[in-house]
């Protein structure tokens, strides 16, 4: 039977790490602080919001919420954004998407500071993480992923992952992170033929696909690390991965659980890029 | 035994349509115009100058060479790049990569006009080609092999593509392009394991490592489709791919030879990058 890799001792371990240096930074007068902008009340970004909120709390970063009505004008919501970026006690902010369709989210992430975008939306950040540097901001949920893979001391030099997912929030900046550790990396997506022939390839496969348990223990080969990035709603309203987490369990050799994988790191991924967004302010005190 | 399939009938083509369009343009008194920012005299450069001056002639598009020393500051480079940013008779700019190490090249990709970004280097272009927003960018080699796919017809959807290199100039922006015409896409690399054996899973290989006839018949699946972006020069002088073109030949269905595939349309690719540059001046006569 595989190991059930949970994100909780991940987030726990780097929320504690990121405890101690917030307190030292406060103790130098830095106060690091997230700006979370949304538009409208969706249940899942509230749900989302909540569990963000209290991790930051976790960890000494105070949040600031500005929340919009779903019909405001692109002007206003430009004039806030600017207000934000322009806030010198703020270090991070954290956009939901997707925006409503009448917001022009091109112009939106062109105009986010690029060193207070803890989500990795400007293109700025997407340019560097395309490149493997460093500096930039991956979204929280690839970089999630990054953590667990860490924690767990999955090394991926040379490794066959195989990432099912083509999103900006998801599939491709996932993709980049995992070339910059040296991994072989396929992108597969709703159009991919032999999917199943693909994956059983996977030395890594990780799933992000939208699809309530699509991946079963015919896609997974023997011994592979399964990741599940998924959060769906079943018809019996519960909450599931895409991934059939009980069928694969015996074939894997590691696989994370939804809920309590992946989704149980990306919020202390966001404080831990919104404590480097302050830290970097103190290098760059001009941005 | 495989199709040859060389990149000029695709230049030439392309080119003729070039022509037409510059042709009307002028009328409307538009005169496109491509700025090459040179530093040193690197002997590959100059070739490949000289080939793409030759293509802007044929195309009708003026070029203006702007050749710095070797030894240029950064301050003095920067006030030339900013200079043809700002000249309006300019549409579109080269600058030659990899500049020497103590020009400082993020800080150059991040001052260059998006809009006049014909290679692809500005971080606003590398964004909308993993964003697979067409509005970008790519750079010239891996939007040539695009152009080179598309005019022998061969469609992506659903094909496995497998690209060795993962360059930001070839790549990285190849395996998004790819991604854009639903292939889906493996990287390979240098630390990847098992390469031969992913290699002949591909229904398209694209070779861009620099090693000289690095790829033979024993890593093409039959009845494949070989795309060689290498440019090497082997040991008695000749000009050589990354794939061994002779062993390959009778297996592959479809290859690109060297000289004479894709390096036959680079130019011809950043001419048309130089038009859109011009027409889309037009439609945003502010940047």
């Amino acid at each position: 039977m595989g190991e059930i890799i949970k994100g909780k001792p991940a987030a726990d371990k780097i929320s504690d790490e990121l405890k101690l240096k917030v307190a030292s930074l406060k103790k130098s007068g830095l106060n690091p602080k997230l700006a979370i902008l949304r538009v409208g009340n969706d249940p899942s970004d509230l749900s989302y919001e909540k569990g963000a909120v209290a991790r930051m709390i976790k960890c000494g970063i105070e949040t600031e919420i500005f929340e919009l009505s779903e019909d405001v004008t692109e002007e206003s919501f430009l004039s806030h954004l600017e207000y934000i970026n322009d806030k010198p006690d703020i270090n991070g902010i954290l956009v939901f998407r997707p925006l409503p369709k009448h917001l022009n989210e091109n112009r939106i992430k062109g105009m986010i500071s690029p060193n207070k975008d803890v989500d990795g939306f400007s293109p700025i950040n997407v340019a560097k993480v395309m490149d493997g540097d460093k500096t930039g901001f991956a979204p929280a949920t690839p970089s999630a992923v990054m953590e667990i893979l860490k924690h767990y001391q999955i090394d991926l030099s040379g490794k066959h992952c195989v990432v099912i997912g083509r999103s900006m929030v998801v599939g491709k900046p996932m993709s980049m992170l995992l070339l910059g550790e040296n991994a072989t990396v396929t992108i597969c997506h709703s159009k991919t033929k032999l999917l199943k022939k693909i994956c059983q390839m996977a030395d890594v496969l990780i799933v992000a696909v939208g699809k309530s348990r699509m991946v079963d223990e015919s896609y997974v080969k023997e011994g592979a690390i399964v990741i599940d990035v998924g959060i769906n709603i079943d018809e019996a309203g519960k909450l599931t991965g895409d991934v059939d987490f009980d069928s694969c369990l015996d074939k894997a050799s590691m696989i994370t659980p939804v809920p309590g994988g992946v989704g149980a790191v990306t919020t202390t991924v966001l404080a831990q890029h919104v404590l480097k967004a302050c830290e970097d302010s103190l290098l760059n005190p001009s941005h």
